[in-house]
């Protein structure tokens, strides 16, 4: 036993000393990963075409820190300060990281931190994007693509306006992104904070139970009505009236006939409030009248989302169940952008209250991107993490100098140009390195060619080789690698 | 006195309850500022200069979380770790933000994360950049555009290569990217670490002393020769005959005729260290010959920075003083750019010591973007913050929904179009809007124009009009703002 013994500290002794040397524990933090140039390149191709919208439609662009005053991230809202991140008191003020605060909402994250800028540069007039990082203490769900720290990318537009202008351009952007992005059919479901309240009142809803009613007709996405009405009453204590007037309501959804409908509504028509944010909608779906892209937008009484904070329309837009063509999963269904009107927020950072009315959209980034990757998995597809034009080779040994000065020469006209870091490689690693890479084009020089004043340009995937004059190749690579 | 007292009390009451309607502090936290639009147009300007550049050398783009392990970032570097945010503990992981540890030598904000990322990746091949925030608690010296929040940007090339191809590269990119972004002349100074190491040796410094009179040396771009001799002299304790050697040769800088001279040295041609350097840098200045950027160098026996990670070739590119033309201030001069060959660096995280060689630069971007914007101030430049191609406006009222039509149209086409949110604005404050935020044209619709099939365009610039038929109209407005 003994010798066993000794045998097995000696065992631990020795992976003791192995794990001695790994000085670094080789992960990265819970809910985190690294974007390799693979994930980028996606997250590039998303970025440009949500970026192009926004400026395409005159938004200016703004950063804030990573991390804001503590107090300024939970003075307010201490209830569900579990998932902010803190950060270590090291002397000097408390802070957190920015964070999103209800997942579905899509709101918190931007407004908190956007707010601030507003209400202390006394800005009451801006249309503006914000792409960036932000932490949640949540628990990761990687593999659906939800993790501790994540992109926001959001669009929102400040000021006193006509109604209903910015807002019919939010649902604009919301469609034109999607669209960009071919993500496959999608709806914007669009409801109004007041017609909600309305509802709720003229149901018979008492006041301090308008919250929780309100989260129960949420579920309406996942649960058939039946289960919802249950809950109303079964668990919430609803009367079973209440519940009935609300199923009639709720089960509704259409365009402007059913906005006209309900319009003349008994009991939705005299409550001030309802009728305020009926119509407002019909503004909104005669302003679709002109963007083809708001037209495609459906009234729907049970969108019921982010009663505390917004004020007046509420959006989301949501994929809808496609054939997996492509071997897809079901990350493709369900909630891509999110968004609503929420004229009150700004007041509470201001020291005086003065008010900044704002609506804006979130755009599920995050979503999206795993969407795609797993299109690209699926598909097999190979995605190009460079976009290298040509590569510039020799067939002979000694040509190092020689490729040195031609390729800075491309570099200097603008074309991306990559060489091998040999002396003297072999023809066949640097045509292989093309097919690896997906490089179009390879300039060879030779000891001819630099005779005769000329470049041998293969094209990779056909094996068709040109002899070009030196003067006109640049000309020549940007013919053949300008996109169609 | 009772009566006083109590009045104070009441005022302070009054204060207090003041304040609680404050219920945010607006505020930044300190070192940390919010980018505003002006500000990140600037930035992107940089930014797309400095992103092509990498692209056209055919880098991919990484990522990692703005946090590590506490342990990654802290392992081998306690003694610095007092300007690491911590963040708290808040059960699981101990968690610090990503940071930079020597200002000067902007090295190790990239390489932990790097490195981290290759050896947990067992990545030994590749070329990439990264364009991210860092933070550092350091004392901020805003005025200068040194914040505790900032961007660091790296390119760097891992993998075994044959010598000096990808370093000479990394010069060539801080040539063209110095040179796109017009920052006025500049000097790129080059040396080895290795013949820093030879020099100190064969003139007589001891081992022990090397970093210390490494230190002294790299004062030499602010002191002159004599107060850094007195220092490693008197402070240092150095015999004088040493640093007399030592004064010899830093005072050295020139080309390739300068190398041919050292490797005649008699004493630095029988270091074999200093000898590879010597070999290694004429093979820059070789490769040099091809790449007109890279022969801009100088090499330098006085630079001499981070020997604590540097293994092989280093260097810095500084602005040279200029006159203040423009008003500017001296925030103009100084390191823009800096890098070298740091082989050991990834062996030290992989659990089996396995070298990945490495050669990187990282560009002074904060700086950079200190330097523009002071320009851009002084110069009343106007800087545009979108690029809002044409305003869509009107002359009448009631045109809301044509207007509405019309936009939508162009945005369609891709057109950057924008339009007021006002359901009857008047055609003065439209053009108003249009000089205030730089947009080169106003698209009119009126009756008789919707009658006609014709858009009004007209040139805010030059007040010119033109009728033009609607279907021509996105051509019209291509061709009108394309760039020069």
């Amino acid at each position: 036993i003994a010798q066993e013994v000794s045998k097995l500290l000696e065992m631990k002794a020795q992976l003791g000393g192995e794990e001695g040397k790994h000085k670094f524990v080789l992960k990265t933090p819970k809910g985190t990963r690294d974007y390799g140039p693979k994930q980028m390149a996606i997250r590039e191709r998303v970025f440009n075409a949500i970026v192009t919208c926004f400026k395409r439609h005159g938004a200016e662009v703004i950063d804030t820190p990573v991390f804001e005053l503590k107090e300024t991230l939970t003075g307010k809202y201490g209830e569900d300060s579990k998932l902010i991140y803190d950060l270590k008191d090291q002397g000097g003020e408390l802070l957190s990281l920015r964070y999103d605060l209800t997942f579905a909402t899509h709101l918190w994250g931007r407004a908190v931190p956007f707010a601030r800028y507003l209400a202390m540069n006394k800005i009451t007039n801006i249309k503006r994007y914000h792409i960036a990082k932000v932490y949640r203490r949540d628990n990761p769900a990687m593999t659906r693509g939800r993790y501790r720290e994540f992109y926001q990318c959001d669009f929102d537009i400040a000021g006193q306006f006509d109604p209903m202008i910015p807002d019919a351009e939010c649902l604009k952007i919301v469609h034109e992104i999607l669209s960009d992005l071919q993500l496959g059919d999608f709806l914007v479901k669009v409801n109004d904070r007041r017609i909600l309240d309305g509802m709720f009142a003229v149901c018979g809803v008492p006041d301090s139970k308008f919250r929780t009613i309100c989260s129960s007709v949420d579920k309406l996405d996942k649960m058939p009505w039946e289960e919802v009405r249950s809950e109303m009453v079964g668990e919430k204590g609803l009367s079973p009236e209440a519940a009935d007037r609300i199923g009639e309501y709720v089960q509704l959804h259409g365009g402007l006939e059913l906005i006209e409908r309900l319009l003349q509504d008994p009991r939705l028509s005299q409550h001030k409030l309802a009728k305020e944010g009926l119509g407002d909608m019909k503004l909104l779906f005669d302003a679709g009248q002109g963007c083809p892209g708001v037209l495609q937008i459906s009234f729907d009484l049970s969108l019921a989302r982010g009663l505390d904070y917004y004020t007046g329309v509420i959006f989301e837009a949501v994929l809808l169940q496609q054939e997996k063509e492509h071997g897809e999963e079901a990350a493709g269904v369900g909630s891509v952008a999110g968004g609503g009107r929420y004229d009150g927020l700004v007041g509470m950072f201001d020291p005086k209250g003065r008010k900044v009315p704002c609506v804006g959209v979130s755009i599920g980034i995050e979503r999206i991107f795993s969407i795609l990757e797993q299109r690209v998995e699926a598909s097999e597809e190979k995605i190009r993490t460079t976009e290298t034009q040509v590569l510039v080779a020799s067939a002979q040994k000694k040509l190092l100098e020689e490729r040195l000065k031609l390729i800075s020469e491309l570099w200097d006209a603008g074309i991306k140009a990559e060489l091998l870091y040999k002396k003297n490689p072999k023809l066949l690693n640097q045509l292989q390195y093309c097919e690896d890479t997906g490089i179009p084009l390879v300039a060879i020089v030779g000891e001819q060619e630099l005779k005769d004043g000329v470049v041998k340009l293969r094209v990779v995937a056909t094996r068709e080789e040109v002899s070009v004059p030196r003067e006109s190749l640049v000309e020549e690579i940007r013919m053949r690698t300008s996109p169609p």
